[in-house]
């Protein structure tokens, strides 16, 4: 049976001051009026229902999420004792699924990305499924076609062609690499060969426990210790000490750049990390000065601009040009476009002044 | 014996949006962390006591005031029927205070400007007074040395010298001149013989009241009916018809220009009409990077730039130059500082579109 695990432990500083520790970017609603989490798991309705969808979050973020998305079923939302990074928090949640459902096939995802259609995701899961009915032992990647030579992407190059399912083409996997730097991602852009790693990913539960027991026995013993747990009174306990025990890794590190039968489907939806203020440009309708305005604005020679505030408070701004302005109920960020990557450098200076009332 | 009146009825909106028609320029505390008509009424204390100072403004704004001057007596801040310039402002304060002081001289100025040390500005007010003294039918203004060739404000040409009573040098008027051009005030400049008017002025109640009686005998009229009703039961109706039929104008075109016999006293005080949040940066001072901060700020490269907000919200701005960030609970403003006069188009566009829950 398929199942759906959303990663939603991000804690991303780009999206201050709209985003905050207890209100990630997962929870707002940058691209539209559902918030980001709210969109992953709407976007699977028609392929997985909710008592298969398993949130895999930081602990501070269960009750905001549960508020969310009030039907998912309590024991579907976890709450990890630690940051560890993505391949524990795979690990859980395929121990977790696996108990219930051992012959489980799941697909991971994050939280906070923008994507084409629903049916579009659905049919490129469903497409990846097949290949892992196919050959059980394979695990599946989902890669994105590069649109400009990004440096903040891991890359995955293509193989052979394994065969295409209507608009879904499927590829043996070649390599996997890090994120390089821009002039090293020109040349795999211009080679046609290469894909965004989505960090979506498919496979077997019990084959990427395996994988994990293979490639990262100590990380597997604490997840089994954890999964002979579950059921049991003893069980929060384990997972606190079991966890927390794990040395962080990732994914990508700890399995797929060293596993021998990975596959990658070329994504047949539209894409966006939405990584920082300036994707809602991207995301979002903007009036005819290119503006995109999110709240209330009254924009007097205004150009180019990010105005994200809310429908109570009023921002008017007087001859700017690419300038981003986010108002929130304590905080207010203003900043031109070519800046907003010293935002994480506010929040710090917020951090080390003690104001953690606005972080 | 010597009273003052303020006049409070401004409803400027180069502040908005921290000026709002419930809340003008008079009633912020842009210079310090007293509101300007505070300032100006504290200025005075050791010349002028509350019992003789009189506060005209509009009606909507003598609740405000009230709150903000509590030991005011509530018979002195009077609000007008309707806004009819400064000549009938002044001549209803000269009617009141002739009913109960007929021998009165009277020190008429503005509540929103920035004035040196309130001894300077006594100093200036009691050499004025003793100008009247000297000749009761004289009228005394006080003019201020140009920086600039400023075309917001009118000129005033001195002549002879009539004295000079320890740092305040007394002149006769040669002549009023209205706002002029930049090339002309240049002109004025170069002379040394020009003052800004500064809408100060001092004279006896019973001679400016013949003066509108020569110049403006309709005015005089209506205003020898209130004067006639001062203490009656029908003085509130009486006050509202007669007030409100009079035609409005100033008292610099309605007496000053033409009146035969005006002094002005060179201002030995620093002066500041706080005309614009540019003004903010000359009268607060300026951190390293030369922004003028109030409230809570966090600049990461942030230079020559005005911050106003409050302590309970956080501005963080990144990569800005000469720019206005202004902060209130539902309205904010961004402009670069060359553009602050179209703060008003800002205010005008909001009012077409019927949002004066922010005005």
């Amino acid at each position: 049976m398929l199942h759906a695990v959303i990663m939603a432990g991000g804690s991303g500083t780009r999206f201050w001051p709209a985003s905050r520790n207890m209100r990630p970017k997962q929870l707002l609603a940058l691209s539209g009026d559902r918030t980001m989490i709210q969109s992953t798991s709407d976007r699977l309705a028609g392929l997985v229902p909710l008592e298969r969808q398993l949130i895999v979050t930081n602990r501070v973020l269960v009750e905001p999420i549960a508020e969310q998305l009030p039907m998912l079923p309590k024991e579907n939302l976890v709450g990890e004792p630690a940051k560890r990074d993505t391949a524990p928090c795979i690990g859980l949640a395929a121990a977790l699924i696996a108990s219930k459902d051992p012959d489980a096939i799941m697909a991971v995802m994050p939280s906070d990305h923008v994507i084409g259609t629903d049916q579009q995701f659905c049919n490129a899961i469903s497409a990846g499924e097949k290949l892992v009915v196919d050959d059980p032992t394979r695990i599946v990647t989902f890669g994105i076609r590069p649109t400009y030579p990004a440096e903040s992407f891991g890359y995955i190059r293509r193989g052979n062609s394994i065969g295409s399912d209507g608009d879904v083409k499927s590829f043996l996997v070649n390599q996997f690499r890090e994120k390089p730097d821009r002039e090293t991602a020109a040349e795999y852009l211009a080679t046609g060969e290469y894909y965004w790693n989505s960090g979506i990913f498919l496979w077997k539960a019990s084959v990427i426990l395996d994988a994990l027991k293979t490639n990262r026995p100590k990380m597997y013993q604490h997840l089994a210790t954890i999964a002979d747990a579950i059921g049991t009174s003893n069980y929060q306990r384990v997972l606190d000490e079991e966890f927390n025990a794990i040395e962080g890794t990732s994914i990508d590190f700890a399995v797929m750049e060293s596993y021998p039968n990975v596959a990658v489907i070329e994504a047949p939806f539209e894409w966006d990390d939405v990584g920082s203020w300036q994707s809602l440009g991207r995301l979002r309708e903007s009036d005819e000065h290119g503006n995109t305005v999110v709240g209330d604005h009254v924009g007097i020679d205004t150009t180019g601009s990010i105005i994200f505030g809310d429908p109570d408070h009023t921002i008017v701004t007087i001859g700017i040009e690419d300038l981003i302005v986010v108002h929130t109920k304590d905080a207010t960020l203003v900043a031109p476009k070519s800046a907003e990557e010293r935002v994480r450098e506010a929040v710090a200076r917020l951090k080390e002044s003690g104001r953690t009332d606005c972080l």
